[in-house]
């Protein structure tokens, strides 16, 4: 039986309360000093409250594997990222803050250079024009019409930008049209299935507008569409697991993945404080908090070091506050690695804090890397953090009898 | 590969014995003291053992859910609980002793109180009856026959009882009659697939006749049919793992149990030294030993920790007797956590001391949650501890060229 749907049959009501802080990145590897980001953080408030829970090391999707957000997040949220996929334009829709409904089709679109003569793709990147380039580009795009269906168009980053239509009858399952290199024409949507018929034609008109419309341009005088993807139509979260559950985040890619899954989405500022105040003023108003904190991972990604270390003490500072809320189950780990000597994501496993009632507290007393790996948790995945913070809130219910 | 069938493909003959014994719902949280239950109790002998042996902590089914007795002996038995399910009227039956035969098909009854004038259920437990009522019920019911199988009745507990038709073509697949709330009439039995038809045609002739007997009882005037199943046809232990294996138990839901996977139930008196005794007598007669130990999980579904100490304690006595017996492998643990501060069945990971020749024997010393938790053996799964048993115990060949 998979775990969404053991959860779905056994989850039954309780008053407690789950708090789930993630600090987006947390893991590190050890930096100049041989300490990690955690490690070297001065965290007195995480440090207390390991001496009353368990702790131990989460490996977010398997072994080697370095998740994006997607998955990161689909494990944390307990939904095997293994087995649940979120296209890729689909995120890059909820990476920029667009609500995307059961009627929305998403694609990323790439700007890229075609030989005027024979059409065939001469930079996949177009040269990776800056921002600024791809909006005034998209803004001559956003005029293009297709009958029957709203045409949304954005700019991303770089040569990067989303497309999404809108309406009736539109089924992802599509072919993508950038052909891998250079040299070779962009291809035509093509549908996997005879349902993606009408999605792969509204494309295709759409591409040849665009076409039309970025005659002349240099060096982005064309584009390619990747990824194009619905909704994946994940099992709600009230229904998994009956909570009514909120996203606290500062970034639309979060409070987009959080809505996947159900979640109300807050408005909650754009600082840690401000975060911090609207879980305060949502206390009564639910029973499961996605509260998430993103600069631990944008100063990773930037290999800043210290900047990563001080965002860590930004967060103990408030764990007396959110303490005094006195939730049931608190779980404080991260989506992903990102040590800041590697400047991205890694697969590396991170440390997991898990505090709650019954709790069977081991003996380390140091939130860190390091004292983690001998934590009473062991080494999980984060897929079982969701069982195990429904069992510690009484929402659990005897497998068989 | 699945496990059942590596086991089926590796096992191999050797001369060496192996004890699994299983002191029920052994795992604890802390109480007052701080400590567990097993934390808490006196025991030299187990201390003494973990040194010439390799401990850790085992989840019985998955991470965060709590087992009922069939799924944690499953898996100790190394039949994956998400896999292999017992149905609730096969462990209704085996629970007061039935022994059911590949003819049996049971359901679990409940007694309940319908409305004389619309035949709606007004009442679906009939205001808890006691056992008694159950009983003088029961007796009332007993002399229904049907046409060509032969119909066993049995009083459970309160307004619980069981039914066995047991007889030729008998399949399960079929639906329950408990419409689940009260102001609904009880339901008929309806077959899921075509081979269920004849056992659903009899199952509503009883319940016909049942209903004609009860009727102008109070408050239970009728009963509802829920968990109909057969004996789930496991694949025998002799079969999966070559072993001739017995059980040595005072309770009858786990005689059942072990009945279930083709061990011997042998006749182990009312008490651990009359179980010992059983071990002792029957030590040349087999291979495989399940020593099961029931008062660990009744006294701390109680709520009592000192009581659950003085079982362990008595369990740490019959120690030495144990290793007289020179077993090559003795494997001690439990089903599943009965923590005394939660009165019930938990989902927490249990204490598994494992001990054998060319055993990796770890650094723990002492038998408890927390010892165990940075023991050699990690962080297993039920599941593992069969194999790990037949390799220690020369029985398994190697996988593979």
């Amino acid at each position: 039986m998979k775990q969404i749907d053991l959860m779905k049959e056994l989850h039954v009501p309780s008053d407690k309360k789950i708090i789930m802080l993630v600090m987006d990145g947390l893991g590190g590897v050890p930096g100049a000093g041989g300490k990690t980001e955690l490690e070297a953080a001065h965290t007195p408030n995480m440090d207390r409250l390991c001496r009353d829970s368990i702790c131990g090391l989460s490996t977010p999707i398997s072994p080697g594997i370095t998740p994006g957000s997607g998955p990161g997040h689909l494990g944390l949220f307990g939904y095997d990222p293994l087995e649940y996929q979120i296209g890729r334009g689909v995120l890059e829709a909820l990476g920029i803050g667009l609500v995307l409904t059961p009627k929305s089709l998403a694609a990323r679109g790439n700007f890229c250079t075609l030989d005027p003569a024979t059409g065939v793709i001469t930079d996949r990147r177009a040269g990776r024009i800056p921002t600024q380039k791809c909006t005034e580009l998209v803004e001559k795009l956003s005029p293009i019409k297709l009958d029957g269906v709203e045409v949304i168009v954005r700019p991303v980053q770089d040569y990067r930008f989303a497309l999404i239509l809108e309406g009736e009858g539109l089924e992802d399952g599509l072919s993508e049209t950038d052909p891998q290199r250079t040299g070779l024409k962009p291809l035509q949507v093509k549908p996997l299935h005879p349902g993606a018929k009408k999605s792969a034609k509204l494309l295709n008109q759409w591409i040849e507008k665009a076409f039309a419309v970025l005659k002349g341009e240099s060096p982005a005088n064309g584009c390619t569409l990747r990824g194009i993807a619905k909704d994946p139509g994940l099992t709600s979260y009230r229904e998994v697991y009956g909570l009514k559950a909120c996203a606290i985040a500062t970034y639309p890619m979060y409070k987009g993945l959080a809505r996947l899954v159900g979640m109300d989405v807050l408005d909650a500022g754009t600082t840690i404080s401000s975060e911090m105040k609207t879980l305060k003023d949502n206390w009564n108003t639910y029973d499961f908090f996605f509260f998430h904190v993103k600069k631990t991972d944008s100063s990773g990604e930037d290999g800043n070091f210290d900047a990563k270390v001080k965002v860590i003490e930004e967060v103990d500072a408030i764990i007396p506050e959110i303490m005094g809320l006195k939730p049931n189950v608190l779980v404080i780990t991260g989506d992903h690695s990102t040590p800041s000597v590697q400047k991205s994501h890694s697969w590396h496993e991170l440390p997991v804090l898990f505090h709650a009632d019954n709790i069977l507290a081991d003996a380390v007393s140091e939130f860190g890397e390091r004292p983690c790996m001998s934590g009473g948790l062991g080494h999980i995945r984060h897929v079982d953090l969701m069982p195990l913070a429904m069992a510690h809130a009484d929402k659990l219910t005897k497998y068989g009898a």
